[in-house]
């Protein structure tokens, strides 16, 4: 069950050396509380951010993007009004959306946002903790605020299933991060645990992830190879780090550094 | 008149402690400035942040929270609303509601969003800074943007008479923080000069505060122990920064490492 | 061409001296990445920020400041309307309005916020990168996201028109910054390429600009002298840190430590 693919190793270190040649232009329409460090973590994977989130901009600049992150942490109608009219200009144009449902199912607010979100949008890949997607898969999840605090036991089946209904790429955060397209089910054992104790460290795995579907459009490989460089640059940063907040800034400078040679020999891709 | 008192260093102590075992959840509404630093602090000290604005969605967010944070700073008439939406609701459930009332006095907006909030809402904790207790209490202060540049002179009347009429506890920041809940009156005497080169400092101190109103309902000692807790970290953040940034990322850092012990130790607590 | 200017040189750091002791209050209106780095890099150079975007008290807040900083970035017709009101009143005070013009030309919403703010407000000083001003001056310029992919060859001719025909000072931000009022043109070589590294730092050099132009009414010496505390402290900075983050942290503490003389010694302006 769990045999390193050298294969895809060298396949996500070759994507992380294009996002540096290409630079793609990654649009965030994200929440308040996030917005300086996923523009920042996407400089440092070596893309290059642009936020913007007004009704009035959203298509043109979703239009000109390389990927679109869509996050729906400090919800407000209008900020789901530029979502939708930005995740339509994407999909009409076949940039891929990422979906990031921060908070999903805690109020009726994220409810109707989340549920509009899916019906009227084809997502590329779909990251969240395990109530995150535990709520939107309708397998049952839990959250305590943003944080998961209960989520569905098989977490392979259940992103195996929501991929295949929906036709897109599911993503469960946790010690071992669960990535599926419907068919393949992959894991990614990079990671630290200072990640939960720095607000937003989810958001900025979505934002590497959009990164790497910029360049690499088969999503499995995409999200697995984001979530594997945030994961590794995050153990080469709590070796520096002395607690949550110099562990962010090493973090970052450490997504900076990391090269794809790096990134093959410390991916840790597990296959079911 | 200064007599360190051992019993109250030993209960705050005693409510850090508990907020790590039960990581209440500390909603927040605040300014746009500081929202990801709050939300950070409230990881730091071992609680949870919930950041949610909406008016759609305020009183469902309150009302699963331990604490509510109202700070005013970058107020807008959407903004005030959710507000006194969000502190209807905790106040109707029995959750304290903390406000920081940032800028108090410098605009007919703010003057017209703190005076609906005191009017309509009942505060558990009102901290703010000299200028800012000065303008709310009637007594007379003078801010220069946020920071204030004169307040009264007697800071131990004004908070013990402010708190008694409102029925709520008031704590004035400076060099030596002053808490009342109308009868009681005490000081905090931790701290560090650079909390004032740093932005949101103060909004920081008041969400630590709410973690700790969160798990002691002596708001008098919920606010003393935030503000020591605070304060202590400030003073060892700041042996090893070198220089303002350094320094907020060294206090986090400590907030994160502070244990029960060292603040029992450390915390300067001064009675009246 | 290139003659180091002793009197400039110390004009500056008298500036820098003047900021110290003034602690001018900064108006922004700023973008929602960068609101508290601006804050922060405010508070570093000496000066004290207020931010405050609710047209309700745009003016009011404006009319209190010593410089008022319009900064276009995460753009809505509510922000623009409310940069207008300040940029009124600081207009009828005197106040110097700086604009930062954040992806100009890029969307409809942007040039028609740009064309509205440069029509009915006078801009004390207009800083931006090449293809922003390429853009705003009709000399051609070309946007990826918000970085510069394209701008006019010659940036002193395109800076000295565009300042005369405007009666400002418009800066160029680059390898080589490039500054103008219409007659005098002044480079700035201070600077470090990690700046390109983190989101916001020409929304910081912003900032600092508007401070020295608060204490200092000759605006094509606060522009060259803001860009060349921004550069040096970025220099500075450049050797203690590890990577885009942990630079962001050190270019602050270097801006709250540079001292007048440094800033004498170390300013590398240009005169053509």
């Amino acid at each position: 069950m769990k045999s390193k693919s050298d294969t895809l190793n060298i396949r996500i270190a070759e994507a992380l050396a294009r996002i540096r040649s290409e630079r793609p232009l990654i649009h965030h329409i994200t929440n308040l509380v996030v917005m300086n460090d996923t523009a920042n973590v996407t400089l440092s994977v070596g893309a290059l951010p642009v936020m913007a989130h007004a009704a009035e901009e959203a298509a043109e600049v979703a239009g000109r993007a390389a990927a679109l992150v869509l996050n729906t942490g400090t919800p407000t109608p209008d900020r789901a009004k530029a979502m939708l009219i930005a995740g339509r200009a994407a999909n009409h144009l076949g940039i891929p959306v990422i979906l990031d449902p921060v908070g999903a199912g805690t109020t009726a607010l994220r409810r109707q946002v989340h549920a509009r979100l899916l019906d009227e949008l084809h997502m590329a890949i779909i990251r969240g903790n395990a109530g995150e997607i535990g709520v939107l898969s309708g397998a049952g999840g839990e959250l305590k605020g943003v944080e998961s605090v209960g989520g569905p036991r098989d977490l392979a089946a259940v992103a195996r299933r929501m991929a295949g209904e929906r036709d897109t790429v599911v993503a469960i955060s946790g010690p071992r991060d669960v990535v599926s397209d419907g068919e393949r089910v992959l894991g990614v054992d990079n990671g630290h645990v200072w990640l939960t104790k720095v607000t937003g460290t989810g958001c900025m795995a979505t934002s590497i992830i959009a990164a790497f579907a910029a360049v690499e459009r088969d999503y499995l490989l995409a999200t697995v190879g984001g979530l594997a460089c945030f994961g590794l640059a995050a153990e080469l940063a709590a070796d520096r780090a002395g607690g949550p907040a110099s562990f962010k800034v090493a973090l970052l400078d450490q997504i900076y550094h990391l090269q794809p040679e790096q990134l093959a020999e410390g991916a840790r891709l597990v296959s079911w």
